[in-house]
Formats: structure tokens, sequence, C-alpha cells
């Protein structure tokens, strides 16, 4: 927007990190023995999720809105476009300063985020099939009400807001070696990059983000935005954008190391693995960090920390347990089996005496007669399995095909 | 066992904190805004869940390691029996110091727990159908290899661990009420309550326990404990004990104020409310102080904060989708629907419309033509639909109704 309080300078970010202490809770910076013990080198974990309203958002929405309050623009609220963390966070920071939040919703938001929104103090618009649709409505409704339209990341005050997250890590941990940060429209990986390389131009800074929706690939190459199909989807919907920042653009080219991407069944088992070993719940575009690592795709150093920033845990609730079940299937935790037997009695005793036998706890048994596809005399019986790892499923298999079974994966596997 | 390094003094809780500063991380003391609107008191968690290992276990068995080790008793290394969260305290605590640490663990353990246990580098022994039976094998482990067995609460040098998270909580947050502890076998209770009456006797300390365990259900009145049937099962199984100890009973009668005891029903709706509100994991054993709270059984202040401790957060993955749905549907959020329609084209279409019309949205829709007690001519479809809460639900009900479709709720909701 007009002029801003907070261009590039390291004194100004931790100007806006001051503006927005009241609110902003300083998180976690955790070491975890067990993910650094299985990927090679040193791992912190920067707990953004566990920031009030559950992601870093608020720390960008809190800090805009002090700027907008101390010019004076701040007279008739704020308008907001979002489906999830920008609207939680502009809701929560309007409301600690007693301001009005407007936040439009495309009409397929889900019910939770809805709710959250709501119970937050924010007056929720429904309308617009997409979130593009969903932003020209609260552009409009902010120009007709003379409010503030909150853009979520092509912002200067945003920006400078999200560079606390940078400021802390710095601080906490000063001989870290690289920052793996989340990117989507950019927000939070230019606030972070800004924060580090200002004050430790040797640490790296590295951007991941997901395959399906991966704009930035060739950015840092030749400067491009790659475009997106429409009906593009991922599991880290917090990062699925399409039209990234100029702001946020201008940052990145100049103080970013590597952007890698990476995909949703590394991403859903990367949640899976963070609720494991930190007790902490992610969101997939929370746990892109931790993915990319698990797939080897940032080098470790063995010396120097790498620290994953999780940004957000606003998944969505009736989502995890498949969420986890997913994460656990491409683990090799979790198999379904399709095994076909001589309709004879006795014969899903026999079959589940044998899965007994490799010590995996059987969790779902169905068994039906008369399935279309399943020649007369035969029965197909399905199995969903919790396994050790994909060795241990390749086990029982091998041991059902000595015993004259079929047996036949169900899904990726 | 023999001569204890800790009796009940303040200085003693204080000194045991300091031996195990290195291993134990202090937890996060933080206001929740949701919860205290919701329950009309100011609410602050303790998240003993984000401790290493996932739970306040670590703390009692870092304690006790370190007492054995200072009084050169720890030599042949050191055993424990548990399918759960105290193992992988003491594994993790061996490490840390070069001990070598055998857990015992009855045979139907979830293959998730053997396996922390193992990566955590503890020897895995398992044996025994009961817990009580795999805490004989374990005594007589440690008879035989001359190793020290590490009782889980019934050890003063355990209760003095434990005791820092209350040290924890008086220092963070001086102006504290009261202080809402899970009750199993009464470490965790006892060493709190030590800790918080020891310097500021004014504070209330109350107990919860899970209604289907619950021995210390009249303790407080006539220091008595109730029997439990040997197949009493709850969510809570970290707090599934039936025979607490000598050591808790004697703190426990002395310092602490109130003990209640909630049901399943609450515990998963605490559980998926915890996650919602701190994205963090709660087991059931956990969750049971906010699920107290949430039932109305402790009186709040109004102005003064009542502490929760979260006690641990290690729930089975396997599980975590279906304590979730349990959660949602006894909140209100979820609901299996069994609906019976004409067998006639069209039909399924037009109920799915109503449901849409009500801003829901459908999980699951499962149609079977020829269910044996359904009438012939008719059919029965069943729903799983996502709702804000019970009075959204009987709305949707009344409006099949007044459609002449019969509706009927399917399980406890």
């Amino acid at each position: 927007m007009t002029a801003s309080l907070v261009p590039l300078a390291l004194t100004e970010l931790r100007a806006a990190r001051e503006r927005v202490a009241d609110l902003v809770r300083p998180t976690p910076l955790w070491a975890n023995d067990a993910l650094s013990r299985e990927l090679g080198g040193p791992i912190f974990l920067k707990l953004e999720n566990l920031q009030r309203t559950g992601s870093f958002k608020l720390r960008g929405a809190a800090h805009k809105i002090a700027c907008l309050l101390a010019r004076g623009e701040a007279g008739h609220g704020v308008v907001a476009a979002s489906a999830g963390n920008h609207a939680q966070g502009v809701a929560r920071a309007a409301r600690a300063v007693g301001l009005a939040a407007t936040v439009v919703m495309p009409l397929d938001a889900p019910l939770t985020k809805i709710e959250s929104c709501r119970n937050l103090g924010a007056r929720v618009v429904l309308q617009g099939a997409t979130l593009e649709e969903a932003r020209q409505v609260a552009e409009a409704i902010a120009a007709q009400d003379g409010a503030a339209f909150l853009h979520p990341y092509d912002d200067w005050e945003i920006i400078a807001g999200q560079a606390g997250v940078g400021l802390e890590i710095i601080e906490a941990l000063p001989d870290a070696g690289q920052i793996v940060v989340p990117l989507g429209g950019g927000g939070l990986l230019a606030g972070i990059a800004l924060a580090v390389k200002l004050q430790r131009p040797d640490v790296r800074v590295v951007g991941v983000q997901a395959e399906a929706v991966a704009p930035w690939r060739h950015f840092l190459a030749d400067g491009g935005l790659d475009a997106i199909p429409a009906d593009a989807h991922t599991i880290a919907d917090g990062i699925k954008v399409k039209l990234p920042g100029k702001c946020t653009r201008q940052v990145i080219a100049r103080h970013v190391d590597a952007i890698v991407t990476v995909g949703d069944d590394a991403i859903a088992e990367a949640m899976v693995r963070l609720l494991e070993r930190t007790r902490s719940l992610a969101e997939g575009a929370g746990a892109v960090g931790l993915a990319a690592l698990m797939r080897g795709l940032i080098p470790l150093s063995p010396d120097h920390p790498t620290v994953v920033v999780v940004s957000g845990g606003n998944a969505d609730m009736t989502l995890i347990g498949r969420s986890i079940d997913y994460g656990l299937a491409s683990s090799g935790r979790l198999m379904s089996l399709a095994v076909r037997v001589p309709d004879t009695p006795g014969r899903l005793a026999r079959l589940l005496g044998l899965v007994a036998e490799h010590g995996m706890n059987i969790r779902h048994v169905e068994h039906r007669r008369g399935e279309l596809h399943v020649p007369v005399g035969m029965t197909e019986i399905i199995l969903q399995i919790e396994t050790r790892d994909a060795a241990h499923q390749d086990e029982l298999i091998e041991h059902f095909r000595q015993q004259g079974v079929a047996a036949r994966r169900l899904g990726g596997g």
C-alpha cells in the first residue's frame, strides 16, 4: 500500500517485533534427537504451529494492524480474504486492539475454519467460488467501508512481521547452519531471509514448495514463475498459492539460497512424523520442510544445526485421521490387502492366524460374499493391518504365497 | 528403595530439578484465550505433552537414575515394566547417561510403543499377559542382573522428579489459584502437590481420575481405595492404575484438596479440543483435566488462573483418527444417520440436496440395497455428516421428518 514504515533494514525488523510483543508468542526452538539421528545431522524445529491462532500469520497481521493504527488508517476496520491462517491471524490481531475485522471466505470453506474465525470475533462473509473471487469481494468491501484491505503476503509490513521468526531463530541458536522454510506466497520466507541474511549472510536459507503447486520452481535460475493449472491440488493447502507477490519476489531473488519441491506422500509422512516426534500438529504446509529433509532433497551439515520451520498447525480436524492413515501407509506402517480364498468354513480364522504370527495388529477386516468381481466359489477378504515397515509387509505377503494364498496390496503401497 | 536422597522438603525438590536440568525441558505454560472464554475463567495449560519423550515421566526417571548414579547403585543398569510413558522416560534417561535399560512390556503392547522404546536404545522384553505380570518379570530380571528396578510412581525420588512441574508452574505464574492434575498411581499429583503446598498452601490442587478406573474416588473422605474390576477399560490408559502407591497416598492425603472423576466421552472431547486449541496432541490421560473442567466438575475462579496440566501426548497414531471422530461425535460435530427411503431412482440425490441446504459437509455415504433388516421396497442409506453442534443436527432431522423421511441417529449421540 502507500508509504511503508518498514523497508528492509534490520533495525526496522526489530522494531516490528517490539510492536507486536504483547500479542505474539515467542515459539519454542527445540532440538529433536530422534529426527537428528534419523536424518544424520542436528535438527532443530521452530514450532510456529504453537503460535497463537496456530500459525505464523498472526505476526504479519498484528504488525500490519499496528502500523495502520500508528498512521491513523485503521478507523474503519480491516478486511481480509482467506480460507485459513491469514483470516485467523487478522481476526485475532484486530480483536486484540478492538478493531472490526471482516473476513471473506470462498463458499466451499470448511465449517471448522468458518467457526474459528467467528469465534475470534470476525464477521465472516461467504462469497466467491475461489479464493481469487473472495479476494475481489474483500477489496470491494474494503473500498465501500473505507476499511483497510490486508494482503496475506505481498506487503512490506506483513513481511516485517513474519521476520520475527528469523530473529528468534538467530538469537536462540547463533550457530545455525541453515533454515528450511515453507514457501507459498513467500511472506514467511522473505521475512526470515531478511532477518537472517542482514545479520548472518553465511546461514543458508532454503524454501520448500509443494510439488503440485510450485510456481517458484525455476525462479532462482531465471527469475520466472511457472504457471499452475487451475485445478492443481495439494495436501499443503496453506501454501497453495499460484501467484506469488512482488515484494516477496524481490527479497527471495536476493536472499534465498535454494528452492526445492516435495510431493504429497512425503508431506503426509512428515505430518505423522511430527505428530509422533513432537506431539504437535502440523498442517500440510507446515510439514513440507521436514518432508524435504526426509526425502534427502536438502543436504545436512553434520556440524551446524538445520532449523526446520513448522509454520502452522491448523489442519482440518475431520481430515486428520485420514492424513495420518495416508502417512502411515506411505511409510509402510499400515497396509490394505485384498486376499482371495476358497469360500469354505474356517478360512478367515486361518488367515488371521497367519497375520498374528507376524506380530501384526489387524485394524479392519471386511469379508463380503458375492462381490461382482470375485469368481463364484471364491471369496475376497480385505484386511487393514498395522506393520513395522515395508519389509515387514513383504514377509507377510510372501508367507501367504507359500501357503497358496493370493494377496494383493490395495492403494499406492 | 533403601535410603532416599529426597524426602519432602522444598530445597530437596529444587535440588532434584537441578540434577536433571540437562535432560528435562522446562515446558510451556501458556494462557489459552479460547478455553478461558469458553469455560468462564482464566485457563493456563502446562504442556507437559511437549516434554522430551512426550510426557512428564522423563522427569522422575531422570531424577531416579541421577540418584542411583550418585549412590553408585546403577552399575548393572536399570529395569522397568511399563507399556507406555514410564518405559520411554526410563529408556531416554538411561541413554543420556550411557546406562543399559531393559523394559518389560506385556505381550499385547502396541507395536508403536515397542518401537519407540527400541528407538530410544532400550532392550525390550515382551512377556506377561498383563502389566502386573510384566512387573514380576521385570523384578526378576533386575534381581538376576543386579540391576535397579524403577517403580513408575511409588518412590520418593521419582516423586521428587515429577515435582519439577509444580516448581515451574509457581515460578512462571505466581498468582495461580488452582492446579488440575491427572491422577493414576499418583506420582505426578504428589510431586506437584508437594512443590506447590510447601510454598503456597493457598493454591488449590485437584486430582482427576478416569471414571472407569477410579480407585481414589473416596480416598480423601475415608483414606480407603476402591477395588477396580480386572477388565476395567478407559481411553486414558496412562492413568489406568488399579493399585496406587504408598508414598503417593501419604502426600495426597495431606496436600490434595479434591479428587474428581470424568468419563471417556468427556476425555475424547477434551483431546479434540486440545488438538484444536493448542495444536498439541494429548493422550487420553493427558486430557482428563480439561475434560473435568468442560464438564463443570471443578469450580473456576474468575480472578485467579486455573492451571491444567496436560501430562502426556503419546497417543497411539493408529487410534488418533478414531479418538478424534469419537470426540467430534460426542460434541455434536459429527453425526451418523440411518435414513430409510423407498427404493426408487433419484432418492439419494434428493436426500443429499437436503443436507447441503443446511450447510453441512457429508463425509461418508453408504447405500446398500438388500440389508437383511430393511423391508423389501425400502432402502437404508447411512450418512456421516459434519455439523456445527447438536442443534444443527436436530434441524436436519426435523427437516427430514417434515419431508416424510425417517432418520435415526446411530451410536451414542
